[in-house]
Order: C-alpha cells, then sequence, then structure tokens
C-alpha cells in the first residue's frame, strides 16, 4: 500500500520530524504486522532515524555535514548542489522500519527525519506499507 | 513476522557479527523466500553488512570513522556522545537482505554487524522476516 | 522473486546506471505494486540513487569519496582496499524502493548506481520484488 506525503522545507539545511505522519499513515493502512518503507523522491534530500528529543543532536549533525562536505568546494557539477547530492547518498534515501501492534516499532528516541540539503522546497516521500502475509 | 535479538557490547566503538543469530530467525521462521531486515532500536549504533574474514577490516572502520567524526569535537549536545549519533546516520540503523533457499543471501564475503558506537550498552535488535506471497 | 543481475566494472571507482535492468525485472516479474530491494553480494561495492542527468554529479561524488577516504592511507588489513569496505559501508550495500504501477517508482532525477570501489571487476546483484498482499 503506497501513501505519499508532502513536505515543505524552510531553509537550506533543515531535518524535519515526519514521525507522526508515518505513524498516521500506517494506522490507516490497517496493517497490524510488516514493514513501512519511507522514501524521498528527491537527489539533494535524504531520510534518517535519529535522536528526537534534544534539537542539539540535529544541529550537531547538519554542522558536522556541512563542515566535511562544504556547499563552497570547487566541483564540477554546474546547479552548485553538488554537496546536497554526496549528503544524499550518505545519509541514504530512504529508511525501512518494522511494524507492529500496527504502527512502526521505533526504539525510545528514534524519530524519522526528512533531511533537507537543498532547500527551501517542497519535497515528495513515498511511504509503503506491507503487510506480513 | 517479528523477533528481537539482545546484544552486549563490551567497548565503546565496536562491530558485534550477528550473522549467524539473523539466519537461525530466519531458519525457525520457515520462511523460504522474501526478504529480512535487521534494524536496531537505538540512535548511537548502526547495522552494516561488511567483511567478516579479516578482523583488519573493522579495526581501519572504526579508526576512519573515529578519524572523521571525533569524540572531543565541540558539539552542543549535552549527553556528549553526538559522534554516536552521527555515527549512526552515516552507517544507517538498517539493513534488507534478500532471503533464498531458507536463508539470507549473502555474498562470500558478507557479515551483519551491530555497529556500537556508544557502548558499553545493551542493545535491541528488530529481526522482520516477509515471505514472498 | 528473486533474480540476479551481473554488471561488469571497468575502473576502480565508478558508478554504473542499473536503472534500466531493475526496471525489466519488475516489468517481467508482473508484479503491480509492492518493494523492490536492489542489494549488492559483494563487500568493496555500493548502491546508491542519485541523479543521473549530468554525469559531473558523479563525478563529484567520486572525487569526495576519493578525497575523504583515501586509498593509501596506512590501514592495517592487508589486501590494500580498506577504503573500498569503508566506502562501501558510508554509501550501504542496498537500497530499497516502492513498486507502483509495474514500477519502480523513482523521482524525475532519480538513477540506480552499482558503486564500484575496488574495480574491475564482475559484480552481482540480487533483486527481490515483493507484491503487496
Amino acid at each position: 500500500m503506497l501513501r505519499q506525503l508532502e513536505v515543505k522545507s524552510r531553509a537550506r539545511t533543515e531535518f524535519i520530524d515526519i514521525t507522526a505522519d508515518v505513524q498516521t499513515m500506517i494506522g490507516n493502512a490497517g496493517v497490524t504486522s510488516g514493514l513501512c518503507t519511507v522514501f524521498v523522491l528527491h537527489t539533494t534530500a535524504g531520510i534518517t532515524i535519529n535522536e528526537g528529543a534534544d534539537p542539539a543532536v540535529q544541529r550537531d549533525m547538519i554542522a558536522f555535514l556541512d563542515r566535511k562536505v562544504p556547499a563552497d568546494h570547487s566541483y564540477t557539477h554546474a546547479e552548485g548542489n553538488s554537496d546536497a547530492h554526496i549528503k544524499s547518498t550518505l545519509v541514504g534515501t530512504s529508511v525501512t522500519i518494522p511494524v507492529e501492534g500496527g504502527k512502526a516499532l521505533l526504539g525510545t528516541w528514534q524519530t524519522i527525519y526528512l533531511c533537507e540539503f537543498d532547500g527551501p522546497r517542497q519535497r515528495r516521500i513515498a511511504v509503503t506499507i506491507m503487510a506480513d502475509s
């Protein structure tokens, strides 16, 4: 069962918490047990799971990525967003999560993030929920 | 079909081979063909697949990650383990593996690792096995 | 449904577009809706999704990885390809993609790449297509 989610980013680099949206989609799908894949349909964004309680974790991660993959390095890609493409491959474009008891099985501190690396933009995310047969 | 695995790490940074546990779970599940997702329920650990024959590969990878994501950098997250969160997102929190002939289809040198980045700790891993319908 | 793909690389580091092969396999599988996992059976290669329109994006990504994970660093693994193992874990060994309308649902610019990090070699890729039950 495929559902789509639209997310609007407001900064060039930003982590946006989409956990509640994904949980609602799984709830509406009526799937008790199985797998859920959250996949971003863009090449300058990513999906990751990390801590959600302290916003400092996201800040540290964004600062790390910006320092290691600088935007102003002399890349050959003319659009000037090669750093965003590189970050997308390092972070990954999807996560696959167990579904149990009608919701995504996440650890206490786990939050699902859309990682924006070339915003602000409108982003499309495909959420696929597979029932255990 | 969801099963859980508990793993105890003994060092701050350590790669622990969980391949045999995953293969046993697939065997017990009675699934011949499908997919298996191995998902760690924590934000300072990861799951990866890499070489298992020569322990030097893990040592080189740990040394690389420690050099590029130093533990003592001035992060803003007060718990002092931002490097572990960053490594978790770089490595990823899960792997999805084909199941064929009742076991995980892995290449000759492929080993499934729990990557501990903030141990020693007890870690929970969810293993979801989906049968091809 | 598992299918295998063989790809021959021609350089030490190279990104090879396998999107058309994967789409053909999904088409032949007769699966309308579900998930597709593309998994490389090696520890010195990876699978990623990134931009395919401008070859400069791949060049920038390869140059970035070669600069950050140099081949000639003093690693302990005697085979001399530790950089390839590290790149494999950073990029990941698989991608999982939604299947909709009988094909992989990809964004406009998304291309599926085999990432060769220790070529030239013959590489095996497992493509698992799961139908939504």
